[in-house]
């Protein structure tokens, strides 16, 4: 049987399945992400070969990529028991006020059908059964999976996976459903009346034009899109001065990992001019295999985006890259540009996905404030400095104004799945900045509040009535209580 | 000195203040909400009567909404000094995992200067300091407010108010400014890249017009618009037998209150064919004085909206309202027609803002069910009923569908201002469906989270810092400590 559902049968068995769904308590909803998480891990060995086939990133990445995936499914089931995601808030009728106050009790419910734009560099993470999947079944809304078109065989072989998780446990087939790969596809899901928030992570073009589609329907609808990001990365002249060949180093394996293929790449590295660093960056890049891209049209846009940075006048060529026909790979490529230039050309300050870095150099530290005054939204920034430098309390409040997340003396690749991360950003790293598409709260996203009003007991949800009877965390007349 | 300044300068003056503000304390900023609250009840005896003048609402009204007004200050003073709006969650490091895990720390900042639409239909509590100013403020956000049209010399004058009492405090002036009430204004406001979000509370087509502008920008912003609603109620077959007068006298009240200018005014009431509760609805109609309303603008489209609903076949006229040229005042109106009429005739399901309501007419309860099904999203929906009727299971889930607040046994009008208050519900009742423009959480509108990772504890903004230095509530390695 294909996974395979045409855009109407896949919205008409979400919308079907969705009271059901939304209806399930806090354990059957944990134990169906579970239940799917110990089904994917089952057939681990199954499904990595053909993920190494059709992405060409290696068997040790994507075997590991699979318990990040699993455990995302996990670490939602942990969301879900845990029960605060419902956002519980109660206050007790108050007779006597003026005017008298009803009693009034506050919990999220799920927005509905939701559907998944999987992603093409995580074919594991942040593809079909991803985090955006994994997010919104926790939030107890059904799921339709427009699928990547560069590994279409995993997509069909993954979603067979979870689709008999879920039979084994008795859901109905609409709560997680999938729709061809095709462009058209992902075209009538957004415009479906019956859909009611869509994720996407993928490139700025693909994700405007479908958050337009949302916004513009007849009834428009939460659009999540993760669109990337250039995450400039700031060194500090005494870090520069103390350690700046080892940064040059680690930057060379942040931005040439995966071939250079996450949205949180660090696609700037800003320095003071320093030979040792150009030459310990240059020696660490002339180490790195030359590496095979997910798809042509990745690869494709990745050397014309090489190409048009070298022929700019301002650009030095550190190390130039270029494209192997024969084994159909690519060799990092490093460029380094004066600041006052990135400063002056907004161009330098877009994404260019693959193994492509700038070492923006600057000659007065002051050129750092200066260049974060004109960053566009970023998923993720950092510092590698010393606390201690006066540099740095101006610089922090510049890229907490502008990104999700801010690092410390590390590297922007590598999201840790945890209650406290964020992968999000202010315009044009996402399209809804006060959101993350990583970690406990991506749940937040498909939720929406309703507040019932003089309700009794029996006509009441259960995590609203008196004695908590859930034992979730609730705020209770303005008073926290953790449950 | 004038209120009044350019969008420029506005602008400017916002984002200048802007990091001062952020970086506010909790006291600091909670002081300053009280400050503004204090300030206009101590200017309540001078207030009023301008608003009396300028929205014909009535002196009781208007005195008891400045206190709902400062009262709305006072509890977004609450919700900053309680710091769970924060949302800080903190996660330890794991050198030993795979891949190692570093300090993750997250909690949520402002937006940035915020736009504040003013309303007309409640002068003090929706408009220049009103809920949204509040919620910003309590953010962290400076607000420019673009005042109503409808009570200009009220904004000028609780605008000073508040600047003065900011001035006392020592906030610089760009914490809160406003612009003119002309319509350039407000679209130089939305368009000016200084601005970060807006809120808009008024009609659906004023705030769809200021939607697709905030989204057409280089840079979108989010849009927080609440377009208004029809706010249905259903009345079950025994709630009818049993009390159907007193509903129906509860229903006219609601639906004349304020001349019928609120946004959760029930504009329909979906109850049995019943002679006795058609008879106590005229009965009531009669009783209520003709009344002024706000503007010229929105009694010409009332009485517009009620020649459109009359001329319709059917419709069957019980009270026909009208317009008195001499007081300039109208007559509330009272229509009926069939369920199955509504349920085929989606104008009727539009709002007609001002004291006019359908009493919608079923002769089977089945008809509630289909109706329900046809609704589009609500602020509120309620059903007058008892508890143990089968139809109240199937109705239930319906309304909670598609309204941000179901009641029961009461009327929508008089939205409480508490910690589990949810005004807000999906399109076209608002454009943002997981946000509320009433009660503590319309704070969450004006902020977005941001991570810090493996920042030194220097560094860090205090509230993250190791020992709970603010002693507010934090999620610490996955477990809720209230603070």
């Amino acid at each position: 049987m294909s996974t395979v559902m045409s855009v109407d049968e896949a919205c008409a068995a979400a919308e079907a399945a969705q009271q059901w769904y939304a209806d399930t308590d806090l354990q059957t909803r944990a134990s169906l992400l579970e239940a799917i998480a110990d089904a994917v891990d089952a057939a681990r060995d199954d499904l990595v070969p053909i993920a190494v086939e059709e992405s060409r990133l290696g068997i040790e990445r994507l075997t590991g990529e699979v318990g990040r995936t699993t455990g995302q499914l996990r670490l939602m089931a942990q969301v879900v028991r845990d029960g605060a995601f419902l956002g519980v808030v109660l206050d007790k009728a108050l007779p006597d006020a003026t005017p008298p106050r009803p009693d009034l009790r506050r919990m999220n419910v799920p927005l509905g059908p939701v559907a998944v734009f999987a992603a093409s560099n995580f074919p594991f993470a942040f593809s079909t059964l991803g985090g955006d999947t994994a997010a919104a079944l926790a939030a107890g809304c059904t799921v339709v999976v427009k699928p990547n078109p560069g590994h279409p065989r995993l997509s069909d072989a993954i979603m067979a996976v979870a689709q008999q998780a879920l039979a084994d446990v008795g859901a109905p087939r609409g709560v997680l459903t999938m729709v061809s790969h095709g462009l058209q596809d992902g075209i009538d899901l957004v415009t479906d009346d019956r859909i009611e928030a869509v994720a996407f992570t993928g490139s700025q073009r693909g994700g405007l034009a479908l958050a337009k589609l949302a916004a513009d329907r007849p009834r428009p609808i939460p659009f999540y899109g993760e669109l990337g990001s250039i995450n400039p990365i700031f060194v500090t002249p005494e870090a520069a001065a103390e350690r700046g060949a080892s940064i040059a180093e680690g930057w060379v394996g942040s931005f040439t990992l995966g071939a250079g293929q996450f949205c949180t790449k660090p696609g700037l590295l800003v320095a003071p001019r320093d030979e040792a660093m150009r030459s310990a960056a240059v020696a660490a890049v002339g180490g790195v295999p030359a590496q095979g891209m997910l798809t042509q049209p990745i690869r494709d846009a990745f050397l014309h985006g090489v190409s048009e940075r070298i022929d700019m006048a301002s650009i030095d060529v550190l190390s130039g890259g270029g494209w192997d026909a024969e084994t159909d790979t690519v060799h990092a490529t490093l460029l380094a540009v004066p600041a006052s230039e990135v400063i002056a050309t907004p161009e330098l300050l877009e994404e260019c996905f693959g193994p492509m870095s700038l070492l923006v150099e600057y000659d007065d530290p002051k050129q750092m404030l200066a260049l974060a005054d004109v960053l566009p939204g970023l998923l993720a920034a950092g510092i590698h400095g010393n606390a201690d430098e006066p540099i740095v309390d101006e610089l922090m409040p510049r890229l907490v104004a502008r990104a999700g997340r801010v690092l410390w003396n590390g590297w922007p690749t590598g999201v840790a799945v945890t209650w406290s991360m964020q992968h999000g950003g202010p315009f044009p790293a996402t399209t809804a900045p006060a959101t993350t598409s990583v970690g406990a709260s991506a749940v937040d996203r498909f939720l929406r509040p309703v507040t019932w009003q003089g309700m009794p007991q029996a006509v009441l949800p259960v995590p609203l009535r008196d004695g908590n009877p859930w034992g979730i965390p609730r705020r209770v007349d303005g008073v926290l209580d953790p449950g």
